[in-house]
């Protein structure tokens, strides 16, 4: 590197020392350069000293850049991008009106919600599942990643699927309401990561939309894990899942190497990829990091499914899904491999496909750089024209410290964020494939930008498409630290904007937000197609008249039908006895936007929301004798509060 | 009225004869205007036709009045108010920063919250409460007010209190750290509404702070609520209920005629009141509306008290609290009345007291009209020297159509919002009192502003205080219809924020909000002081030092000790075996501002977080056995991914 280039590309990074991978000493340096806090307590011998909490983290003032991006909206004003945001440990996902940053609904999803009754309706608790005694099976989640699906390399609005990291679900939200009609259970999986839908058929190319989703698997069990090999950790192993788009039931599984965190799919449709860490497949970071490299796994999505059919598959426990054997000893002819170790330095974090379609760029996190590997010399591995699929490489340039996701504008240039740098970094995609070629002259960083504090995921306007605009992006910081009026010790975290319209990036406004804003993708407007208001067919059980309410008894099983109509229930009261099995439906036969009625019943613990047109049921067991009003918990009239429906439950 | 004081006072109001009081028929006339809507399936005789729904209520566009109020912080610029709020039937509350508009946290109180733990961790299920089977009694719940501490007739910042209207419980929000500390269900009560903490002693004049915490009580039902009574209305009545600020006991209860909603208190301690709808007690809206009168029921905290101590109360079923009769024919005797009836226009809703200390105002819902309440006056029937408590009416003027809450600029001025007109009315109390005296001339309404739309309840900054400010108001506004990007058949509702400094209002910001942003406080930000990180003493079980983690074994009694360093967990791995009942201790032992860690157990539905110095705990039965990676859910290191912990379970 010549001493221009060197100063180019270390722009904003005092020490050129600190760039190097980072090993367990690094990390321990780290702590000693002021990024380590904490530690006065601890004990090294149980939790060794690694620490680069945001404590000392630099907080500049942002640049003197100015921008004039019309961010907020007047009064009345819409925006003109939707923000397709994940919740984290909420549980939730979340839409949001950009650039304003408004959170326009929450859309609960792995966890529970009493306003709308998520987890309390009969219907909703189908989606989320029950154990045998009715409860919910589960009432936490913890979503990752959420991506659309695809027509044509673009996003075509009409689902979004998101992961539960914690219980291993795949769950998806319907773009023309924005609720989560579907939820599966992964079978054999323990820390579900990344996902992703493909962007076309890998056999057939008149499929030009999604039909499969993509599943990384972070943890490595015994398989099945019912209690066997608890102490042979060689018995441990990760799979890759592919769920059907339309049916969300699972089509195949493979078995992996090492632990997988995001995933990524080609524009052509025939790979998706995941990331690794822990290849080593230790059980304490320590062991985690100790190998300088790690891989990111491409998959020939058709050769698989050819495997499957020819029957090359096992099963594992009780899971009917075809499991076919992915790892690198089974996989050693490429001319026959199912899948593509590609190496890549030290626990990778993100994989981001370019909207060229050309490359997939993974990210270092424990190494200073982005690995930039061309999508058409992989191919050419998997088709015996390539040697060494690490050629497949074209680059692998410094960025910065701790690199995590890369997002793009559509010009050549991707912006990469930097967790310990607490940066976003612009590179130009070709001035690195440049540098890493030979030419150090290439400067390939273009600009740098402080974040407030400590950024993971990253994602411009359109992005994830080929119609990536370059317009903003959205950067999601895990601390805030001074940003905002202090509100105790639990911290929200910062979602920044950022304009990236000129070669400068500008900040341009920091949102607060609910733990964890994970993961994001922002949509133009025009893409989504919305259903406003509900189909009273839609339900099997509607209430369609309000002459149909009533108590219908067939035994201690009782229905009761009710609709409402704004300020009122059709039944004022209804008569139950103790030991009823109730199962209650309400229909909300008002048919103007916006008009919902809540139905919430005291003491019995029910509350949930029906909006015009639709139809909600609940079902329990009449068991305290009393009057208990049941009101309407969802404000729709100068009346709202005189709308209720007695409920006698006679001893 | 002389022509030119009838065109100022219905200025913006098209039909005067709208203005009368609203009974059913006129109610049935406003469907005629185009209010109503979705009625074609109504069956009449089980759902009449009164519907005032928003579709056709007008949408015009702001005035041009301009505002220099600095609204938009930059990046890293701190908002100078607090925003206290309550989330409807979402169960939570929020804190906003104002003016900028931004929710800077989720305060989960009756509902679950899974990214924190509420509703999970031992802690906060000892407060929600649990079954004798250890769930949660409740997982749904609907706030409606929330109201500060106060000392000498301003916000101390000490604590928030907010009522659960489905299951009848007040909770407690701490001010230092923005949590939930304490929640009472309070006993005999259901359709818990209006709330609002006392402002010094009514008998103790050096107590010049918060003690007490009234409580209003909407449904009337059968005393107890056992299955006895249930076919004689006659026999169903509401309390009124003073709760303890410091200890969150139920102080004493007072029986009541009709139904309560708001709640308001005097500056100088001496009264409580509640708005009451309903006097009729009916069981069917139509019935609820049929007087022209209701009332606002006063009641004078010191008798009410001395009754209590003299042994004049009753208990109800197993409630041991003191319930006093507070009935209209009981007391008919002004000099030892321990209630005042004060009358109102039919269904008032909202009671507001003026900055001054002199006034309390009732909103007239179903009538056009603001009434205002003279203390002084109130107190001099009380005191035998006025003969009729109407006498105490002092102003009752028309304002709009579905007038609810009213808030004060400091300045004279009351601000009101019109449900049914979608429109804020500013009035001056002077020249109301004026009119209403005789004088016809005086141009009580100031200004009228859209809002967008169906406004429910109002705030100004300090407005609930002695120190009323006057710098802008917050309103909720129950329906969004075409504000925000469309996102399906459910809404966000719209907290719309409206610069008051000038004589005209001016609008200046919608901001969307997940169901129900139902009622607020605004406060100046130097008030509010908080705790930004925990303290290891607060939790008796603190895992104080990494050497005291460890597995602790009582036959199947098994108690689990870890603590959190980043990015590690003590204990890297820990064994039970099925059939265990296990309590997990988790203690944070970083100490750094925002470093919070997250504990998730996969398949066993646990995750709750642990913020710096912070301990939680959580009790569960191994009844799985195999590897279960417990990961750290919030994002807290660059090795955050690979913080685990293995939990082994043997068969």
């Amino acid at each position: 590197m010549n001493e221009d280039a060197k100063m180019n590309q270390v722009d904003a990074m005092p020490d050129p020392s600190r760039r190097k991978f980072l090993n367990s000493a690094a990390l321990a340096g780290l702590a000693g350069a002021g990024l380590s806090v904490g530690l006065s307590a601890c004990n090294k011998e149980s939790a060794p000293a690694p620490s680069a909490a945001p404590a000392a983290a630099p907080a500049a003032a942002p640049k003197a850049a100015a921008s004039d991006l019309h961010l907020h909206m007047k009064p009345g004003e819409l925006d003109t991008y939707y923000g397709v945001w994940s919740g984290g440990h909420s549980g939730e996902c979340r839409i949001l009106g950009l650039p304003s940053g408004r959170e326009i609904k929450r859309i609960p999803t792995f966890n529970v919600d009493c306003m709308s009754g998520w987890g309390i309706t009969n219907e909703s608790k189908k989606i989320i599942g029950t154990r045998p005694d009715g409860r919910l099976k589960y009432m936490t989640g913890d979503t990752h990643h959420i991506h659309g699906s695809y027509t044509d390399g673009t996003f075509n609005g009409k689902y979004f699927w998101v992961n539960d990291k914690i219980h291993g679900r795949l769950g998806r939200i319907r773009g023309d309401i924005f609720e989560c009609d579907a939820i599966t259970e992964l079978p054999n999986i323990q820390g579900f990561h990344g996902i992703f839908p493909d962007k076309r058929d890998p056999v057939d190319p008149a499929i030009n939309y999604t039909t499969r989703v993509f599943c990384g698997n972070e943890f490595h069990i015994p398989q099945p894990n019912d209690g066997r090999d608890l102490d042979d950790p060689t018995k441990y192993f990760c799979l890759f899942t592919c769920v059907d788009a339309e049916t969300m039931e699972v089509r195949w599984q493979a078995k992996i190497d090492g632990n997988m965190d995001l995933v990524a799919t080609s524009y052509d449709g025939r790979f998706a990829a995941s990331n690794q860490y822990n290849t080593e497949g230790g059980a304490r970071y320590e062991d985690m990091m100790s190998a300088e490299m790690d891989a990111c796994v491409f998959f020939d999505v058709a050769r698989v499914e050819q495997a499957i059919k020819d029957g090359k598959f096992m099963t594992i426990g009780s899971s009917k899904v075809p499991v076919v054997d992915g790892t690198k000893a089974a996989n050693t002819d490429p001319k026959t491999a199912l899948t593509g170790y590609v190496p890549v330095p030290k626990n990778p974090h993100g994989v981001n496909a370019s909207p060229d379609g050309k490359y997939f760029i993974c990210s270092g996190k424990l190494s200073p750089t982005c690995t930039v590997i061309e999508l058409a010399k992989v191919a050419d591995w998997f088709d015996g024209k390539l040697d060494d699929i690490r050629k497949a490489v074209v680059a692998e340039v410094e960025v910065g410290l701790g690199p995590l996701h890369t997002t793009f504008d559509g010009r050549g240039n991707a912006f990469t964020t930097l967790f310990l740098d607490s940066q976003i970094v612009k590179w130009n995609v070709d001035k690195a494939i440049q540098f890493f070629g030979g030419d150090k002259n290439a400067q390939y960083v273009v600009d740098r930008i402080d974040v407030h504090y400590q950024p993971g995921h990253i994602n411009a306007s359109m992005g994830e498409t080929k119609e990536a605009d370059g317009q903003f992006l959205a950067v999601g910081c895990k601390f805030s630290k001074d940003r905002f009026l202090p509100v105790g010790p639990m911290h929200p975290e910062n979602e920044q904007l950022i304009d990236i319209r000129g070669e400068k990036m500008v900040l341009l406004a920091d949102h607060p937000v609910h733990p964890e804003p994970h993961d994001f993708i922002i949509v133009k407007r025009d893409i989504i197609k919305t259903k406003q208001v509900g189909t009273l067919d839609d339900h099997p059980l509607a209430v369609k008249d309000a002459k149909d309410s009533g108590v219908f008894r067939d035994g201690n099983k009782v229905t009761v039908k009710i609709a409402s109509l704004a300020p009122a229930y059709t039944l004022r009261e209804f008569e139950l006895k103790v030991g009823d099995e109730v199962t209650l439906i309400l229909t909300n036969l008002d048919k103007v936007e916006d008009l919902s009625h809540g139905f919430a019943i005291p003491k019995y613990d029910i509350n949930f929301v029906v909006n015009p047109q639709e139809t909600k049921s609940v079902t329990f067991k009449a068991d305290k004798p009393g009057v208990f009003w049941a009101y309407c918990t969802h404000f729709c009239h100068a009346l709202h509060l005189e709308m209720r429906s007695r409920m006698i439950v006679r001893p």
